[in-house]
Protein backbone atom coordinates (compact mmCIF):
# COMPACT_ATOMS: atom_id res chain seq x y z
CA UNK A 1 0.00 0.00 0.00
CA UNK A 2 1.06 3.39 -0.94
CA UNK A 3 0.07 6.56 1.06
CA UNK A 4 0.73 10.55 0.34
CA UNK A 5 -0.71 13.61 1.97
CA UNK A 6 -2.60 16.53 0.83
CA UNK A 7 -2.59 19.70 1.90
CA UNK A 8 -6.65 21.35 1.38
CA UNK A 9 -7.58 25.04 1.42
CA UNK A 10 -10.97 25.82 2.20
CA UNK A 11 -13.75 23.95 3.72
CA UNK A 12 -15.11 22.54 0.44
CA UNK A 13 -12.01 21.98 -1.98
CA UNK A 14 -11.15 19.56 -4.70
CA UNK A 15 -8.15 18.84 -5.21
CA UNK A 16 -6.33 17.42 -8.83
CA UNK A 17 -4.23 14.12 -6.90
CA UNK A 18 -3.64 13.05 -10.77
CA UNK A 19 0.26 13.82 -10.69
CA UNK A 20 0.55 12.14 -7.72
CA UNK A 21 -1.51 8.81 -8.32
CA UNK A 22 0.52 9.08 -12.17
CA UNK A 23 3.78 8.94 -9.84
CA UNK A 24 3.33 6.25 -7.82
CA UNK A 25 1.82 3.82 -10.97
CA UNK A 26 5.72 5.11 -12.68
CA UNK A 27 7.07 4.12 -9.53
CA UNK A 28 5.64 0.88 -9.58
CA UNK A 29 7.00 -0.63 -12.86
CA UNK A 30 3.40 -2.23 -13.53
CA UNK A 31 2.89 -2.41 -17.12
CA UNK A 32 -0.92 -3.62 -17.02
CA UNK A 33 -3.23 -3.53 -14.05
CA UNK A 34 -5.45 -1.56 -11.98
CA UNK A 35 -4.76 1.22 -8.86
CA UNK A 36 -7.28 1.54 -6.62
CA UNK A 37 -7.75 5.18 -4.57
CA UNK A 38 -9.24 5.03 -0.92
CA UNK A 39 -9.60 7.09 1.34
CA UNK A 40 -9.35 6.73 4.58
CA UNK A 41 -11.59 9.45 6.15
CA UNK A 42 -15.18 10.06 7.18
CA UNK A 43 -15.56 13.84 5.73
CA UNK A 44 -13.57 13.35 2.32
CA UNK A 45 -14.11 11.21 -0.57
CA UNK A 46 -12.86 10.83 -4.20
CA UNK A 47 -14.05 11.64 -7.57
CA UNK A 48 -12.91 11.68 -10.79
CA UNK A 49 -14.34 14.72 -13.14
CA UNK A 50 -13.43 17.65 -15.64
CA UNK A 51 -9.07 18.73 -14.70
CA UNK A 52 -8.86 21.20 -17.89
CA UNK A 53 -11.66 23.90 -16.34
CA UNK A 54 -10.95 24.74 -13.08
CA UNK A 55 -15.44 26.08 -13.07
CA UNK A 56 -16.28 22.43 -13.40
CA UNK A 57 -14.40 21.45 -9.88
CA UNK A 58 -16.00 24.98 -8.58
CA UNK A 59 -19.39 24.15 -10.04
CA UNK A 60 -19.59 20.29 -8.21
CA UNK A 61 -18.40 22.31 -4.92
CA UNK A 62 -21.42 24.67 -5.20
CA UNK A 63 -23.84 22.47 -5.89
CA UNK A 64 -23.26 20.46 -3.44
CA UNK A 65 -23.27 22.88 -0.80
CA UNK A 66 -26.21 23.80 -1.94
CA UNK A 67 -27.78 20.04 -2.17
CA UNK A 68 -26.27 19.76 1.40
CA UNK A 69 -25.97 22.65 3.44
CA UNK A 70 -23.72 23.01 6.31
CA UNK A 71 -26.91 24.24 8.29
CA UNK A 72 -29.36 21.75 7.65
CA UNK A 73 -31.05 20.99 10.69
CA UNK A 74 -28.63 18.01 11.60
CA UNK A 75 -28.42 16.16 14.70
CA UNK A 76 -24.42 15.40 15.34
CA UNK A 77 -22.61 17.67 17.43
CA UNK A 78 -19.59 18.38 15.73
CA UNK A 79 -21.71 20.76 13.20
CA UNK A 80 -20.47 19.06 10.19
CA UNK A 81 -22.68 16.56 9.17
CA UNK A 82 -23.41 17.93 5.51
CA UNK A 83 -19.20 17.14 5.09
CA UNK A 84 -19.94 13.37 6.26
CA UNK A 85 -23.40 13.48 3.89
CA UNK A 86 -21.21 14.70 1.15
CA UNK A 87 -18.85 12.29 1.54
CA UNK A 88 -21.19 8.90 0.83
CA UNK A 89 -22.87 11.23 -1.71
CA UNK A 90 -19.18 10.94 -3.61
CA UNK A 91 -17.56 7.42 -2.73
CA UNK A 92 -14.67 6.37 -0.74
CA UNK A 93 -13.02 4.39 -3.33
CA UNK A 94 -11.96 4.87 -7.39
CA UNK A 95 -10.47 2.48 -9.65
CA UNK A 96 -8.43 3.43 -12.57
CA UNK A 97 -6.73 1.09 -15.57
CA UNK A 98 -3.25 1.06 -16.03
CA UNK A 99 -2.03 0.40 -19.31
CA UNK A 100 1.35 0.72 -20.46
CA UNK A 101 2.98 1.70 -17.35
CA UNK A 102 0.41 4.54 -17.35
CA UNK A 103 -2.88 5.40 -15.54
CA UNK A 104 -6.05 5.10 -18.55
CA UNK A 105 -7.94 8.29 -18.03
CA UNK A 106 -9.88 10.48 -20.01
CA UNK A 107 -9.04 12.89 -22.38
CA UNK A 108 -10.51 15.18 -19.93
CA UNK A 109 -10.21 13.14 -16.49
CA UNK A 110 -8.12 13.92 -13.74
CA UNK A 111 -8.91 12.45 -9.88
CA UNK A 112 -10.09 14.67 -7.59
CA UNK A 113 -9.74 14.83 -3.31
CA UNK A 114 -12.65 16.16 -2.50
CA UNK A 115 -12.28 17.52 0.95
CA UNK A 116 -15.99 18.70 2.74
CA UNK A 117 -14.25 19.44 6.26
CA UNK A 118 -11.14 21.61 5.81
CA UNK A 119 -8.94 22.93 5.35
CA UNK A 120 -6.84 19.85 6.54
CA UNK A 121 -3.77 17.84 5.73
CA UNK A 122 -5.36 14.38 4.17
CA UNK A 123 -4.10 11.07 3.17
CA UNK A 124 -5.01 9.54 0.32
CA UNK A 125 -3.90 5.14 0.19
CA UNK A 126 -3.38 3.35 -3.36
CA UNK A 127 -3.13 -0.45 -4.19
CA UNK A 128 -1.66 -1.08 -7.45
CA UNK A 129 -2.33 -4.78 -8.68
CA UNK A 130 -1.21 -6.13 -12.13
CA UNK A 131 -3.35 -7.61 -14.43
CA UNK B 1 -17.00 -15.44 -2.66
CA UNK B 2 -17.81 -14.64 0.98
CA UNK B 3 -21.89 -13.95 1.53
CA UNK B 4 -23.69 -12.98 4.88
CA UNK B 5 -27.01 -11.24 5.80
CA UNK B 6 -28.09 -8.41 7.74
CA UNK B 7 -31.80 -7.73 9.08
CA UNK B 8 -32.34 -4.19 8.74
CA UNK B 9 -35.06 -2.52 11.32
CA UNK B 10 -36.58 0.07 9.11
CA UNK B 11 -37.44 1.36 6.09
CA UNK B 12 -34.02 3.30 5.61
CA UNK B 13 -31.47 1.54 7.86
CA UNK B 14 -27.64 2.27 8.27
CA UNK B 15 -26.31 -1.22 9.52
CA UNK B 16 -22.63 -1.17 10.81
CA UNK B 17 -21.35 -4.34 9.10
CA UNK B 18 -17.38 -3.53 9.58
CA UNK B 19 -17.57 -6.61 12.44
CA UNK B 20 -18.66 -8.87 9.92
CA UNK B 21 -16.00 -8.03 7.00
CA UNK B 22 -12.97 -8.10 9.28
CA UNK B 23 -14.03 -11.44 10.41
CA UNK B 24 -14.28 -12.63 7.12
CA UNK B 25 -10.70 -11.20 6.33
CA UNK B 26 -9.33 -12.93 9.95
CA UNK B 27 -10.89 -16.07 8.56
CA UNK B 28 -9.11 -15.87 5.14
CA UNK B 29 -5.70 -15.28 6.26
CA UNK B 30 -4.82 -13.00 3.45
CA UNK B 31 -1.61 -10.80 5.10
CA UNK B 32 -1.67 -7.81 1.96
CA UNK B 33 -5.49 -7.04 -0.32
CA UNK B 34 -8.26 -5.70 -0.59
CA UNK B 35 -11.51 -6.67 -0.19
CA UNK B 36 -14.08 -6.15 -2.13
CA UNK B 37 -18.09 -5.65 -1.23
CA UNK B 38 -20.96 -5.84 -3.27
CA UNK B 39 -24.74 -5.29 -2.40
CA UNK B 40 -26.85 -7.71 -4.50
CA UNK B 41 -29.80 -5.72 -4.18
CA UNK B 42 -31.82 -2.66 -6.48
CA UNK B 43 -32.63 -0.74 -3.19
CA UNK B 44 -30.17 -1.31 -0.76
CA UNK B 45 -26.15 -0.06 -1.07
CA UNK B 46 -23.15 0.31 1.34
CA UNK B 47 -21.03 3.41 2.01
CA UNK B 48 -18.19 3.62 4.29
CA UNK B 49 -18.37 6.38 6.86
CA UNK B 50 -18.10 7.38 10.55
CA UNK B 51 -19.17 4.83 12.70
CA UNK B 52 -18.60 6.61 16.91
CA UNK B 53 -21.43 8.91 16.80
CA UNK B 54 -25.21 7.62 15.63
CA UNK B 55 -26.46 10.61 14.89
CA UNK B 56 -24.00 10.54 11.66
CA UNK B 57 -25.75 7.76 10.41
CA UNK B 58 -29.65 9.27 11.29
CA UNK B 59 -28.39 12.65 9.43
CA UNK B 60 -27.52 10.53 6.69
CA UNK B 61 -30.97 9.03 6.86
CA UNK B 62 -32.70 12.35 7.20
CA UNK B 63 -31.42 13.77 4.37
CA UNK B 64 -31.19 11.06 1.90
CA UNK B 65 -34.81 11.12 2.29
CA UNK B 66 -35.03 15.04 2.21
CA UNK B 67 -33.35 15.17 -1.27
CA UNK B 68 -34.83 11.91 -2.64
CA UNK B 69 -38.41 11.99 -0.70
CA UNK B 70 -41.16 8.47 -1.28
CA UNK B 71 -43.51 10.77 -2.61
CA UNK B 72 -41.71 12.40 -5.27
CA UNK B 73 -44.41 11.87 -8.21
CA UNK B 74 -42.55 9.13 -9.62
CA UNK B 75 -43.91 6.41 -12.34
CA UNK B 76 -42.25 2.57 -11.22
CA UNK B 77 -45.79 0.93 -9.55
CA UNK B 78 -44.12 -0.45 -6.61
CA UNK B 79 -43.48 3.06 -4.51
CA UNK B 80 -40.05 2.48 -4.18
CA UNK B 81 -38.56 4.73 -6.96
CA UNK B 82 -37.03 6.91 -4.24
CA UNK B 83 -35.08 3.23 -2.73
CA UNK B 84 -33.88 2.91 -6.07
CA UNK B 85 -32.34 6.71 -6.59
CA UNK B 86 -30.83 6.59 -3.29
CA UNK B 87 -29.26 2.97 -3.85
CA UNK B 88 -27.81 4.71 -6.93
CA UNK B 89 -26.29 8.10 -5.72
CA UNK B 90 -24.85 5.36 -2.62
CA UNK B 91 -23.44 2.94 -4.80
CA UNK B 92 -23.94 -1.29 -4.67
CA UNK B 93 -19.84 -1.72 -4.21
CA UNK B 94 -16.69 -0.15 -2.28
CA UNK B 95 -13.09 -1.23 -1.87
CA UNK B 96 -11.38 -1.44 1.57
CA UNK B 97 -7.45 -3.11 1.55
CA UNK B 98 -6.04 -5.07 3.98
CA UNK B 99 -2.82 -5.32 5.79
CA UNK B 100 -0.53 -7.30 8.43
CA UNK B 101 -4.02 -9.11 8.02
CA UNK B 102 -6.32 -6.54 9.12
CA UNK B 103 -9.01 -4.01 7.37
CA UNK B 104 -7.52 -0.47 6.65
CA UNK B 105 -9.98 2.20 7.90
CA UNK B 106 -9.48 5.71 8.85
CA UNK B 107 -9.75 5.72 12.58
CA UNK B 108 -13.65 7.05 12.26
CA UNK B 109 -14.68 4.73 9.37
CA UNK B 110 -17.09 1.84 9.60
CA UNK B 111 -18.72 0.21 6.71
CA UNK B 112 -22.39 0.28 6.37
CA UNK B 113 -24.76 -1.37 4.87
CA UNK B 114 -27.68 1.04 3.25
CA UNK B 115 -31.21 -0.41 3.32
CA UNK B 116 -33.62 1.81 1.62
CA UNK B 117 -36.47 -0.41 1.20
CA UNK B 118 -36.58 -2.02 4.48
CA UNK B 119 -37.03 -3.77 7.07
CA UNK B 120 -35.54 -6.83 5.33
CA UNK B 121 -33.08 -9.64 5.60
CA UNK B 122 -30.28 -8.13 2.84
CA UNK B 123 -27.17 -10.50 1.25
CA UNK B 124 -23.52 -8.80 1.30
CA UNK B 125 -21.30 -10.18 -0.68
CA UNK B 126 -17.57 -10.05 -0.67
CA UNK B 127 -14.36 -11.10 -2.52
CA UNK B 128 -10.96 -11.09 -1.31
CA UNK B 129 -7.80 -10.91 -3.14
CA UNK B 130 -4.63 -10.68 -2.31
CA UNK B 131 -2.04 -7.96 -3.77
CA UNK C 1 -8.28 -4.21 -20.99
CA UNK C 2 -11.82 -4.56 -23.11
CA UNK C 3 -13.50 -1.99 -24.51
CA UNK C 4 -16.98 -1.69 -26.63
CA UNK C 5 -18.89 1.45 -27.04
CA UNK C 6 -22.42 2.59 -26.80
CA UNK C 7 -25.18 5.25 -28.02
CA UNK C 8 -27.06 6.99 -26.40
CA UNK C 9 -30.31 8.62 -27.38
CA UNK C 10 -30.88 11.20 -25.36
CA UNK C 11 -29.38 14.18 -23.16
CA UNK C 12 -29.81 12.06 -20.08
CA UNK C 13 -30.03 8.45 -21.32
CA UNK C 14 -29.35 5.30 -18.52
CA UNK C 15 -28.60 2.44 -21.34
CA UNK C 16 -28.67 -1.33 -20.35
CA UNK C 17 -25.14 -2.25 -21.31
CA UNK C 18 -25.67 -5.72 -18.87
CA UNK C 19 -25.28 -8.07 -21.98
CA UNK C 20 -22.14 -6.42 -23.50
CA UNK C 21 -20.14 -7.15 -19.82
CA UNK C 22 -21.67 -10.63 -20.05
CA UNK C 23 -20.46 -11.47 -23.11
CA UNK C 24 -16.69 -10.04 -22.75
CA UNK C 25 -17.22 -12.28 -19.29
CA UNK C 26 -18.11 -15.34 -21.10
CA UNK C 27 -15.23 -14.39 -23.75
CA UNK C 28 -12.53 -14.54 -20.78
CA UNK C 29 -12.93 -17.99 -19.52
CA UNK C 30 -12.41 -16.40 -16.49
CA UNK C 31 -14.37 -18.92 -13.77
CA UNK C 32 -13.65 -16.87 -10.49
CA UNK C 33 -13.04 -13.41 -10.11
CA UNK C 34 -14.30 -9.51 -10.59
CA UNK C 35 -14.87 -7.38 -13.62
CA UNK C 36 -14.19 -3.49 -13.08
CA UNK C 37 -16.00 -1.20 -15.57
CA UNK C 38 -14.59 2.36 -16.01
CA UNK C 39 -15.72 5.33 -17.79
CA UNK C 40 -13.41 7.23 -19.38
CA UNK C 41 -15.80 10.47 -20.16
CA UNK C 42 -16.55 12.81 -17.45
CA UNK C 43 -20.26 13.62 -18.10
CA UNK C 44 -20.84 9.85 -17.78
CA UNK C 45 -20.87 7.46 -15.24
CA UNK C 46 -21.77 3.83 -14.21
CA UNK C 47 -24.20 2.06 -11.78
CA UNK C 48 -26.21 -0.58 -11.21
CA UNK C 49 -29.67 -0.43 -10.92
CA UNK C 50 -32.81 -2.47 -11.28
CA UNK C 51 -33.10 -3.24 -15.12
CA UNK C 52 -37.02 -5.07 -15.17
CA UNK C 53 -39.23 -2.29 -15.11
CA UNK C 54 -37.81 0.85 -17.45
CA UNK C 55 -39.52 3.65 -15.36
CA UNK C 56 -36.79 2.97 -12.42
CA UNK C 57 -34.50 4.39 -14.70
CA UNK C 58 -36.81 6.88 -16.08
CA UNK C 59 -37.67 7.33 -12.52
CA UNK C 60 -34.03 8.28 -12.04
CA UNK C 61 -33.39 10.16 -14.90
CA UNK C 62 -36.00 12.66 -13.85
CA UNK C 63 -35.16 13.00 -10.24
CA UNK C 64 -30.85 13.46 -10.90
CA UNK C 65 -32.45 16.49 -13.50
CA UNK C 66 -34.41 17.74 -10.75
CA UNK C 67 -31.87 17.64 -7.82
CA UNK C 68 -29.30 18.90 -10.78
CA UNK C 69 -30.76 20.87 -13.33
CA UNK C 70 -29.01 22.60 -16.49
CA UNK C 71 -29.74 26.10 -15.38
CA UNK C 72 -28.32 25.69 -12.03
CA UNK C 73 -26.54 29.22 -12.13
CA UNK C 74 -23.02 27.54 -12.94
CA UNK C 75 -19.93 28.91 -14.35
CA UNK C 76 -18.64 26.15 -16.56
CA UNK C 77 -18.79 27.95 -19.96
CA UNK C 78 -19.50 24.27 -21.77
CA UNK C 79 -23.29 24.71 -20.05
CA UNK C 80 -22.90 21.00 -18.94
CA UNK C 81 -21.95 21.43 -15.20
CA UNK C 82 -24.98 19.57 -14.49
CA UNK C 83 -23.70 17.15 -16.68
CA UNK C 84 -20.18 16.86 -14.75
CA UNK C 85 -22.10 17.09 -11.23
CA UNK C 86 -24.84 14.16 -12.09
CA UNK C 87 -21.12 11.74 -12.94
CA UNK C 88 -19.66 12.16 -9.56
CA UNK C 89 -22.83 11.96 -8.15
CA UNK C 90 -23.61 8.32 -9.83
CA UNK C 91 -19.47 7.28 -10.14
CA UNK C 92 -17.10 6.44 -12.49
CA UNK C 93 -16.26 2.91 -11.83
CA UNK C 94 -18.37 -0.61 -10.74
CA UNK C 95 -17.02 -3.55 -9.27
CA UNK C 96 -19.44 -7.01 -10.21
CA UNK C 97 -18.20 -10.85 -9.11
CA UNK C 98 -17.75 -14.02 -12.01
CA UNK C 99 -18.22 -16.74 -10.35
CA UNK C 100 -18.67 -20.22 -12.28
CA UNK C 101 -18.15 -17.79 -15.57
CA UNK C 102 -21.03 -15.47 -15.01
CA UNK C 103 -22.01 -12.44 -13.91
CA UNK C 104 -23.35 -12.41 -10.10
CA UNK C 105 -25.56 -9.73 -10.31
CA UNK C 106 -29.07 -10.12 -7.85
CA UNK C 107 -32.41 -11.43 -9.25
CA UNK C 108 -33.13 -7.19 -10.72
CA UNK C 109 -29.51 -6.08 -10.83
CA UNK C 110 -28.68 -4.61 -14.48
CA UNK C 111 -25.66 -2.25 -15.13
CA UNK C 112 -26.56 0.88 -16.75
CA UNK C 113 -24.29 3.73 -18.36
CA UNK C 114 -25.32 6.68 -17.72
CA UNK C 115 -24.79 9.58 -19.87
CA UNK C 116 -25.32 13.17 -18.81
CA UNK C 117 -24.87 15.03 -21.97
CA UNK C 118 -25.93 13.04 -24.61
CA UNK C 119 -26.64 11.72 -27.01
CA UNK C 120 -23.50 10.39 -28.14
CA UNK C 121 -21.27 7.40 -28.68
CA UNK C 122 -19.68 6.58 -24.83
CA UNK C 123 -16.84 3.95 -24.17
CA UNK C 124 -16.84 1.49 -21.70
CA UNK C 125 -13.43 -0.09 -20.67
CA UNK C 126 -13.62 -3.05 -19.46
CA UNK C 127 -10.73 -5.32 -16.79
CA UNK C 128 -12.01 -9.31 -15.59
CA UNK C 129 -9.09 -9.85 -13.32
CA UNK C 130 -8.93 -13.75 -12.10
CA UNK C 131 -8.98 -14.30 -7.91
Amino acid sequence: MKTFSVSTRERVDLVDITSQVAQEVAKSSVGSGTVTIYIPHTTCGVTINESADPDVARDIKMHLTKLVPQDGGFRHSEGNSDSHIKTSMIGSSENIFIENGKLVLGMWQGIFLCDFDGPRTRKVYMKIVEG
